[in-house]
């Protein structure tokens, strides 16, 4: 086991009705922004909850943060904020709401233009206390100190972490997930799924309890998709997947352990360049890096197999490619695609992909042999 | 699953050399009372180690926390500090160190007797910030915010537990545990597993990925245990230990689920009244509460017994029989007795522990219905 520092003060509250806690949880003399996406919100009940909670604190409310949160929407949000002297941030909806709202607490505190925090997260020395209220299991943010943001007008999606960025709390009611579209409930199964992975599918023994937590993630997920994309109203399942998303990115499973994370560098091209869904990236870039890597991660997918899919019969190479072929398959038993040609996405992009990562000078994944050469070859394999 | 609501600030620093990095997190302004047991340290080369790195900080030595640490003891350590002014504290120890200085950190701030905290903790209303460097993996005392303490004088033993007392960073160094009296080995990789055992033995289908990640603790315990008892000197072993061993008790498998621990309770009274070490009581009482809540407790015990033991075959009966049978023959693998006979234990006890639950009206387990009655059925089973 590698030596590490683990730190996660977010506070969860989670459970039906949990949304009224909010009333004693942030100070009844500080002004609040709430920060919200499109407004499914206001369809789902979720506002009227939140609105009741603070009745008694004092608010401003700004919508439209978007999916892949842009640059520019949060630069509006923090001017607002900035004008109107907030000193406490909740953010109600999905991971692109916290994301964003992780910016805004920063941005708050700092007098430059908020993207040189995205490219230079040290440049954060402090924040305004931010909460949230989650409503799509998915990204993990509301239990980690990261986000990610776009630049639409350059094309650029880049993530950003800091220590000052953790929510205080976050609270999480499965019942709020009933109404989510379910193309993007699949996209939080495999986001979580992929979450795990890129801390998991590395080099084995590192950490047995480790490796133990990261497959209980994957087996859950495993067991619990299918039937929650038949009926997305069951409080059990939603409760084990919100869960599971939380703790698939909230650094429990990544302690003393290598992490990847270059099928989520290749899939932040996918959505800068396409729009994509993240978790639909995920679904198509993961097998196909899987396939390519699949000498250098050969024991550790090996032992994938095994636990979570129980291949234990045929050749070493048989099992592998009998691995990777369950898990595209699991993806695509969601109902989302899993080839880049599915998306009508050809060489054009791969060739300015692996041109973004040559001119970066970047190379992800725990050896950090990803090279632009090498996404190359990884979306070359998923046409 | 039901609702929940979950923090844990604490900090962990983990690895080996790992020590050095206390200079920079105690503010250099705090007084340090350094909080010790009986010696270890110094032969172990741990209290050089925290020495070098407090050498500019000002501080203080209390040497002599025993094991179950004593109310009486504590009180000449709450004097020190109070005479002293000192505003940190740092345990270096084991569990029951730690233990005992989280008392000591209330007490500071609490005008009254200490002992009154320990049987009402409600009382702490707030601590002197206290951290600690761990030297055997055990009790989760490192990252929780709970202790139990000892009052020889009354043959007492009780728990207690408070939001304030949570260790603010700790130090877990695996190469701390390699010169550790084999028993005291043993016992604590006991601890860890009941320590789960009592978030898990419960009923099933309360959250799927709970349960995967106290499986993935018992499964790791039932790994690597016997290979540490064979040479404890094997830095991935005792690292995936001592990270188990605090997993086990930090509340992160114990979201949205029912708890038991019975088998703590009724362990406390024979510590209490025997001193026998808390993990030793722990490996006696378990599965003698395992066999006599076998019908409350089958489908749980089915599903443990398939997952840790692939005991798959036989009659429902069979399974549960062998599986206790498993779980025993585990603990006295590690060199263990497993029944209060073997310790020249007998019906004196036992009729003395109903009476106590009887006096305090007290009962245990998920279902409240450990009595001093059924305490004494499962403790006969033991004999």
């Amino acid at each position: 086991m590698e030596n590490f520092i683990f730190k996660n003060p977010t506070q969860l509250i989670f459970g039906k009705g949990m949304i009224s806690k909010i009333t004693e949880e942030i100070p009844q003399d500080k002004k609040v922004m709430l920060t919200f996406g499109g407004g499914s919100v206001k369809r789902n009940g979720v506002y009227d909850q939140v609105c009741k909670a603070l009745e008694k604190h004092t608010t401003i409310e700004f919508w439209g943060i978007e999916s892949n949160p842009d640059i520019s929407t949060l630069r509006k949000a923090i001017a607002l904020g900035k004008k109107e002297n907030i000193d406490y941030l909740l953010a109600v909806g999905g991971g692109s709401v916290i994301d964003g709202t992780k910016l805004v607490a920063a941005g708050l505190c700092y007098e430059g233009d908020s993207w040189e925090l995205v490219l230079n997260p040290s440049l954060i020395k402090t924040a305004v206390p931010l909460a949230s209220v989650l409503t799509l299991p998915a990204t993990g943010s509301e239990m980690n100190c990261g986000g990610v943001i776009s630049c639409r007008e350059n094309k650029l999606k880049y993530s950003f972490a800091s220590p000052y960025t953790f929510p205080v709390f976050s609270v999480l009611d499965p019942e709020t997930t009933y109404s989510l579209p379910s193309h993007q409930v699949a996209c939080g199964l495999v986001d979580t799924f992929v979450h795990v992975m890129e801390q998991y599918m590395t080099t084995i023994n590192q950490s047995r309890i480790m490796d133990r937590w990261a497959e209980g993630i994957l087996q859950t997920i495993v067991e619990i998709g299918p039937s929650i994309m038949k009926d997305q109203t069951q409080y059990d399942l939603m409760a084990d997947f919100m869960l599971s998303a939380t703790m698939g990115l909230n650094g429990f499973v990544s302690m003393g352990v290598t992490q990847d994370w270059a099928t989520h560098m290749i899939g932040h091209e996918l959505t800068a360049l396409h729009g994509l869904t993240h978790g639909h990236t995920l679904a198509i870039v993961f097998p196909g890096l899987l396939r390519v890597l699949k000498k250098q991660k050969s024991d550790k997918i090996l032992q994938y197999g095994e636990r979570i899919w129980n291949i234990t019969n045929g050749s070493k190479e048989e099992k592998i490619e009998e691995t990777i072929v369950k898990t595209e398959t699991f993806f695509r038993s969601l109902g989302l695609t899993t080839r880049l040609s599915e998306e009508s996405i050809g060489v054009d992009t791969i060739n300015e992909v692996e041109k973004r990562f040559n001119d970066r000078k970047v190379a992800y994944g725990e050896n950090e042999n990803v090279t632009g050469e090498v996404a190359k070859e990884i979306l070359i394999n998923t046409l």
